[in-house]
Order: C-alpha cells, then sequence, then structure tokens
C-alpha cells in the first residue's frame, strides 16, 4: 500500500506544518523574555504561585542555569536510549514539539501577567519535567500508534500533565521535587490508558516477536550510565541551594546503588539465563529513581535511602515476571516498554514513602531546611501531618487525572 | 604498494614528531600561565581587545571555567561523531595539535605581553572554537587528503581563523558571540575551497560508493543528542552572565526544537523513503546552531528564534536535494559532509539575520543588555546603523579570506 | 555443569543481599548527614585531617557539588566502556558496591565524629576516587575470577585503598590531588598482584584469544571524548578554587594533546598495521592522565606539561610492545588491560615528576598558591626538600601495600 505511506508521511509533514505555525503565533502573540528585573516584578504582581511552592526556583539567577537545561536533557538521553534505535526519530519530534507546547501551557498557567508570558530559565526546567513525563508515556504505547496519533498524544499529555501540577503543587501545596507523582506516576498511567484504548488483539500479536529483544545491550549501557551521571542533579534541580548539603542528591546516589544490587539478588532467583542482561539494571536504576522523585529532599538518614532503593530495584523483576503477563492477558493492557514496573509501581510506592516520611517530618529533624521543603508547614499555617494527608490526597487525584486523561485521548 | 604506506607512515610519524617539538619549543619560551593578577594587569598593559570586544571574557574568574571548556569538547565530539568511525583517530590528531596551534597562534594575537603569552582559560576557550572552525573544515575535505596534508591544513587553518577572527572581533568590533561567522561560515568555505583545488575526477567516482551510506544511524543519535545537551551553552559561552537572564541559551533551544519539527515537515516531501534518517535531523540541528551563532544573543522575543530555527531547519533538506548535485557536477567540488549546507549556508544566514537584527537595536528593547551585546553601542561611539554596517561587511571578509586562504592552501 | 552455574548465580544472589543487608546495617548505625553548619563544627571538632591536607575540600559549599560528583561518574564512564561490554554488567556491581562500602570506610577515617559519620558531598568525592581505583584493579583480573571473587577483591580492595590513602594524605602530608600513587599506581599494582596470584597457565592459553580483539572501537571512540571531556576536572576536583586559574585543568589539557601525538608518533614506527587503532590513543590518554595526578597542580609551566604528556604517551606503545610479553612469560602475570602499561607505570613516573617538582618548589615561583598546593610548606614547618621526601616515600609505602594486600586478597 505505497498510496497510503505517502498520504501519510505527507499528513505527518502537513500536522507538523501547522503545529509549527500555530506555536510560531501562539509565541509571537503571548511570550516575551521576562525583563531583567523580573523576580522583584514577580513577587509584587505575577501569579508566584510556582516560585512560591517550588522553593528552589525563588533564585534561579544565582544558581548555574546551564547546567540544569543540560541535566534535564541528559534525562531525555536515557529515555531516548531504553526505546531503541528505530523509534528515536518520532521521539526527538515529541521532544522538540513537547518543549515548545509545555512552555506555552505551562505558561499560561504560572507565568502569565498583563497577557503576556515571561519566559525564563525555570520555563525551560519545567518544560523539561514534563517532557519527561511524554515521553513515559510514549514508551507505553511505542509500536502501536503511527506519528500522528502520536504528536496528538503529545499535545494532551502535556496540557493534562500541566493541569495535574497546577492543581498539586500551587492548589495543594505538594512537595513533589522530584516528579514522583507528577512526572513518573502520572507519565504512566496516562501512558497505559491509552495503551489500553488503542488494544487491537489482533496487531498485538504480530508486534510481539518484533518487540522483545529490539533494544541492543550498548544502548542500555549507555542509558544506565547517563542515569547514574544525570539523574542524581535532575531529581534535585528544584531543590539544592548552594548554601545547603545537597541531601537530594546524595539519596539519589545511595537508592541508585542498592537498586543495583539488589538486581543481582533478585535475577539469578527468577531466571534461567545465566548472565544478567543490562536492560534490567537499567530498569532497576529508573524504578530507584521514581521512588527517590518525592522522597530525595525528604530522607534525612542514608540508611532510608538504601532501604527504599533496595525496595525499588526489586520491582521492575518482580513486575515483568509476574505482574505484566497478567495485565496483558487480562486488562488487554500492553505495555511496551514495561513502563508500569518501572515507573507507574515505584512512582506510587515513593508518594506514599513521601507521605509517610511528611507526616513524620519535624522541625527539630529538619532544621533550616524545613522551610525550604515544607514552607507551608514552617510558616505554620499548616501541620505536618495535613500536609501529609494533601501529599495522600495528591496520588489518586493524579491516578484519576491520568487515567481519565489517557482515556480521553485514546 | 607496501613500500608506499609504510613511507607515508614514518612521514606522518616524522612529521607529528617535529610538529610537537615545535611547539614545546615555541611553548618553553613563549607561553607561561597567566599570574593570579592577570585581569587587572590586563586592564593597564596588556592588548585586551579581545576580552574588551567580547564582554563575556571581562570576569572569566566568576563563571565556571571547568564547565567552559566541558562544553567546547562536547560541541568537538558532536563533529566526531558526524564524520563517522573510520575518521575518528585522524580526527582527534587534528583536535590535539589544533589545540596546541591555536594557543599559541591566538596567544600571539590577544594575551602577548612582554614577549610572553598568557595563558588562562579564556585561550582555551577560544582554542575550541578555533578546534570547532577547522573540524568543519576537515568535513569538507574528509576522504581525500591523506593524514599529512590533513596536518598541514590544520597548521595554515588555525592560523588564517585566528587572523579572520582578529579582524572581526578586534578590529572591527563585530558582535559574533557564537561564530556564525568566524566558526561556521570561515570553517565551511575553507574547507570548500581546500577540496575544490584538490579535486580528482577519478578518486571522486571511487569515493563516492564508500561514503554514501557509510555513517551509522547510531553515530548520528548520540551526535544529535550531544548537540541539543551542549550546544546551547556553548553558543553563549562568551555572553551570559551570572546576572542576567540566559536569552543566548533559550533562543538556541526554541531554534533547535523548531528545526526539528522543520525536517519533518520537509523531508518526506522531498524524498520518497518512508522513515527519516536520523542524519537528518542532526543536519537541521547543526543548521539551526549555525544560524543562531550570531544572533543567538540579539533576539528579543522567542517566536523570532523559533521562526529562525524553522528557517534554519529547511536549509539542509533543500540543499542536500538541490543544491549538492550542482557542486559537484559545476564547480568540481565535493563536499564529503554536506558542510556548505549544514554551517555554510545557515552561517551566511544567520550573520544577515544579525545585521538586520543589530540594525533595528535600541536601547529601549536591550535595556542593560545592550552594553553586553554592543559595547560600542551602548558606550556612543558608534549608531546601531554603524554597528550593523560593520556586522554586514563582516561577512564579505570572512568569505574572501577564507576562500583566498582555502585556494592557497590546496 | 549446569548445577554448576546454577549455584554459583545463587551464591552470587546470595553475597550481594548479605552485603547489601550489612551496609544497610551499618549505615543505620553509623552513618548520618553532616548537620547544616558542619564546617565550623569541623574546624573545632572533628578529626579534620582530610579536609586540612586536601585544601580543596576547606569551603565545599562555595562549589558546584553537583558537577563533582557528576565529573566523578564521567570518569567511571571511561572505564567501563574500556572493559568492553561483556564485563560491564559486573562492573556497575562493582562500583554499586564499592561507593557503599567506601563511604562506610572513608567515613570511619575522616568523617568520624561521637560514634558516627558525617557524610556530605565530599565523602561522595572522594568515593568516587577509591572506586575508581578499584575499577583500574578490575582491568588487571578481568576475564579470570567470577563475580563473587570481584565483590571479595573489591571489599579488601576499598579497605586498603582507603589506608593508603589515609596514610599519604594524612599522616605524611602528601600533596596528591590527581591520584598518581594513590588511585592509578595503587591500584594497578594491587590488581597485578592479585593476577598474579589467580594465575592459572592453562586457562590462560584459552583466554588469551577471546581477549585480543575483543573491545569493539566505537568504546574506544566514546571512551576517548569521555576522558578529554571529563578527566581535566577530575584532576583538578579537589584542588581548584573559584578564585585562581585553573592550572591543574590547563596542564592536563595539554598534556592529553600531546600524548595523543606521542601516540602517532611511535605506533607507526612499532607497529605493520597502517591504521591507527582508537585503543591506542585512548591508552595514551589514559597514561598522559596518571603521569598529571600529581604533578597537574604543581607544574608552573605549560611546555612541562607538553612534554610530560609526550613521554606519558610513549610509554602504553612500548609498554605493551615489549614489557608486556616479559611480563606474561616470565613473572606468570597476565594483564588483561594493560594495566600496567596505561596506570602502572605513567602513575609511577607522575609521582617521580611530582617529587622532583616539589623539591625545586619555591615560594617565589608559586606565589598564593603554595598554600594550596603544600600547605605544611606555606606554614613553614617544613622545607621544601621534606615535602619531596615524604612524596617520594610515598612511592614505595604504595608499592608496598598494593603488592602486599593483593597477594593476601588472592
Amino acid at each position: 500500500m505505497p498510496e497510503h505511506t505517502t498520504a501519510s508521511r505527507l499528513r505527518l509533514s502537513g500536522l507538523c506544518f501547522l503545529l509549527q505555525i500555530l506555536t510560531i503565533i501562539l509565541f509571537a502573540v503571548f511570550v516575551r523574555y521576562s525583563p531583567e528585573g523580573s523576580p522583584s516584578l514577580c513577587s509584587q504582581q505575577l501569579n508566584c504561585s510556582w516560585k512560591n511552592q517550588d522553593s528552589g526556583f525563588q533564585h534561579p539567577r544565582f544558581r548555574d542555569v546551564h547546567l540544569q537545561a543540560l541535566l534535564g536533557f541528559g534525562l531525555l538521553v536515557a529515555f531516548l536510549s531504553r526505546y531503541g534505535l528505530g523509534s528515536t526519530a518520532i521521539s526527538i519530534l515529541i521532544v522538540a514539539f513537547a518543549i515548545q507546547w509545555a512552555v506555552l501551557i505551562q505558561g499560561f498557567l504560572y507565568f502569565f501577567l498583563n497577557g503576556k508570558i515571561y519566559v525564563g530559565a525555570q520555563s525551560m526546567v519545567s518544560a523539561d519535567f514534563c517532557t519527561a513525563a511524554i515521553l513515559i508515556s510514549t514508551g507505553a504505547v511505542l509500536g502501536r500508534g503511527n506519528p500522528v496519533q502520536m504528536l496528538l498524544l503529545t499535545l494532551l499529555g502535556v496540557t493534562l500533565f500541566t493541569l495535574n501540577e497546577y492543581i498539586l503543587l500551587s492548589l495543594m501545596g505538594v512537595s513533589d521535587s522530584g516528579g514522583s507523582l507528577t512526572v513518573h506516576t502520572f507519565g504512566a498511567y496516562f501512558g497505559l490508558m491509552v495503551s489500553r484504548i488503542l488494544h487491537q488483539p489482533h496487531t498485538d500479536k504480530r508486534k510481539e516477536q518484533q518487540d522483545t529483544g529490539h533494544q541492543p545491550d550498548v544502548f542500555a549501557v549507555v542509558g544506565t550510565i547517563y542515569l547514574w551521571i544525570f539523574w542524581p542533579s535532575f531529581t534535585s534541580a528544584t531543590t539544592v541551594r548552594h548554601n545547603t548539603e545537597p541531601w537530594a542528591v546524595l539519596n539519589t546516589y545511595f537508592s541508585l546503588a542498592a537498586s543495583t544490587l539488589a538486581t543481582f539478588v533478585l535475577s539469578p532467583v527468577l531466571y534461567e539465563e545465566s548472565t544478567l542482561r543490562m536492560v534490567q539494571i537499567q530498569d532497576a536504576t529508573l524504578a530507584s529513581v521514581a521512588m527517590m522523585g518525592m522522597a530525595g529532599e525528604m530522607l534525612v538518614t542514608p540508611f532510608g535511602a538504601l532501604i527504599a532503593g533496595f525496595l525499588a530495584g526489586l520491582i521492575p523483576p518482580l513486575g515483568f515476571r509476574f505482574l505484566t503477563p497478567v495485565l496483558r492477558s487480562r486488562l488487554k493492557t500492553q505495555d511496551t516498554c514495561g513502563v508500569h514496573n518501572v515507573h507507574g509501581l515505584p512512582g506510587i510506592l515513593g508518594a506514599l514513602l513521601g507521605t509517610l516520611l511528611t507526616a513524620l517530618a519535624t522541625a527539630d529533624a529538619y532544621g533550616g531546611r524545613l522551610e525550604l521543603v515544607f514552607p507551608l508547614v514552617a510558616q505554620g499555617s499548616r501541620t505536618a501531618t495535613d500536609q501529609a494527608l494533601c501529599q495522600l490526597c495528591a496520588l489518586p487525584i493524579t491516578l484519576l487525572l491520568a487515567t481519565l486523561g489517557g482515556f480521553l485521548t485514546g
């Protein structure tokens, strides 16, 4: 069917053109660079909910902004490499469009003033977070859905992600600096729901053979190393200041190390093959960072990070062994890249861990940190228990939005 | 012809040895580390034209020097990966020699005082820029010319590059922080001219088959990702200060995103193949950064960056389709890596865009930035129109020097 | 022998589990995050020998801690890529365990106060150094020894490394910021000794064929580039401050460039093959950084770095050609990855060079730097000659500890 492919290629070309023109027009009308004195301006007039909630953003000019954006893309690298070479072109298209769209949508919610969106370095970082969630969703749908569907999924996914993030961070005052909920859980369940709707029994059978073993180990090696290098800094992108010790970074490192050992503990027991595949190590690594997303800045003892990382490292092997077949046969949901095991479940566990830690938070243990991690608690307008309830409520809200959104998108 | 190869290998070995000994002697005679108090010393005695023109260099000690050098090499990575595995050894040789030579030559022009060259972190960064231009030239000649010729090309190319840069930045006061003219345009046309002179009809026929499809897609993927990660910071390496929003970085990001979409728009229309090759995306990425080199710090609206990036992304597919065959058949110029489409044309367009933006620059739109971007205009010694004329004149000067130099080198 | 492999896999699984549980318990009992005001607290009560010796660590909060840890792992990447794809899984396991263990062991020696270890960013950086040494050792043993043996080697190696480092840096006041002695020489000879003990004549014959040509050139390219990008900053991780020119970085760059040229000079003379293998370039690169480890911050002239780098670049080709066959046949020591040529010899030469430079150090040449590089000399409690003697004594101590430790471990 050559006419069909030509037509679909031209449709993709046309859609890209339309979306780009639309973005350019919207940018021309709404987006401006924030003036030099923006922070002071912001504190008086602008809807600064994002900045107030996310304490790390209060002084973006004092930190090395380069590094942040660089790290954001380091993260994207890890995803790209996970999905294999064949899908890289479409992933890069999604990244390119999601970043533009996320700057627009997030701009309307966070940086809107006098009819203009003022963008700066922090817009770029939050657009990176959003793009990460979309790439996770893509991982569940990969192999089904043509590029045009993928672009539409990006369009809707970015909008829903921003809505969810706005509700959680700005309205509810939830602390989720590394995105356990907003990035990992939302991304995974949104993608899974879309994948469920797009389910076509006959296509899947055929695809299945292709997908298995498709990913070469070279990419898994490179991806794992990138995660080790870049993610600790990404988890703490919005939290660490110059004058505090980087707990979030250290917690993430310890958790990464423990999750790797966990893979070596579990996979010889579960699988018969004598050699460990690098992909399994990468999955454990991803799971541990998903787990650390919310709790990273809250853990006050290193051994907590080791235990959490170890548990996170146990999830993907167990999930692939026992859960994925159930998902596939019962719920008719195919999960091309195992997004549920790697992002979904660890994200939920990370959120529960974060809730527990919030409930246990005392001014004593945190010291000057309390204001950074839980500004509302430090100001006295909330108790730690209230904050924990908020964190807990955020979980079903995210799940609901993700599944509902995925259903509609599908 | 084994004797021939043995002789040529020994000639390469001898040349490397001679050049290294020469460099060591010149370093021993001339080069010293700049003393601790160099900046103050500089402002009084030293020929500080480079520092004054290139405002970012005034306070090199306040920025993270590590990061810069790191980014510089990140850029080189992208080039290396573009030229494929087979040519990496020779590329690394060129990098290793070009850096030493550039430190020497640029030292004589910029950092010469009392018979000594005082090197510091900024010498390293400018040597990186120079090496980037040489690598671009190499891209045009690759496959023709043996390693010995390549080393001689490096020797002459570095000297001419530094001369051109000195005329543009120091004597004419042109703003070209990202190197649209000095790096991309000079590198491309210098390489093309050398390639023109080295043209041998019979050899080319044979080589052509080898070159096509030689570059594996893995490298294109890695190269594209590196460009996304590192280049925005590279473009702004000499401009961004701690206390301003990083417009150059953001402009480059937006332009990268738009150029990627442009590739997806155009390539299905031009080519019959159903899948997009990663190399095309990488070419669009490179073109958009070449375009942003000069204009990156001048654009004051994000949608301008989107439009410029979109246009830049259109150049390489069109160029490869329509221009390269003409170049090859009419002008007898073979362009192994498509340097003209990817660096040459976008560099020229970038320079024209920069000129336009300079002419439109007003103190009103730039605010405190004016002094950083156009110090001479801010000081009142030039009007914006004069500055634009200077920027425009820089283009033919660069082209003239590049082609003349390439002719002589060839 | 399938039962055998199953048993050994389960033994590995069990050992990982036990070690992880052990580490978690030790962390729970001993390790805490350092409180916010740690530096001031440290200067009064804590055993701050590390911090005083290693001047760079005095103000860890003023530097970008992210970057350091990132660079540390960049270094590990280079090693991983050197040992080929097949061994990556086991290398990552070793990294994951060595980091946890190094934090514990180093914590007991450096950061122990009131029965608790207070970890911070600097613990992470020194754990990285330690892991690098262990990876070098692993390189010598690779291919012999199963994963369980490797883990036990890590266990003992980390302990001995820390002991050696403690004796050198804290007790003897040796300056070795880049780890010529502590990392390269110790790692190489420890690994070689273990390899000597594990020697089994029949196995080696069979392995030999497998090992040769096992390493694809792609990895060598990526590894070389990573070294160029990351190592200059790693060498200076503990030395550079914001207000001094980064001599260590520049010295390392110049030395890298010169060593690359040296490879091109020597390898055509030694080998008959017409093409230079990328692995040779990578070996030269590694040798030059091993050489620069101690001398990096001491060299006061750039041409010194060029000469040292050139000499270092000559070692690996000569070593592989003449020394490795002797080692293999006479001393029955198989050196899978050429660790002796790449790390051992250059490390020793680097230490001797460092000693020479120390003896020549005068307050005149160093200026304000003297206090940073040789704090004891600057304080007047030692002459430059005494310091040089200390540096010289550190070499046999390191060699003794490494071989003795390797003998016991084997």
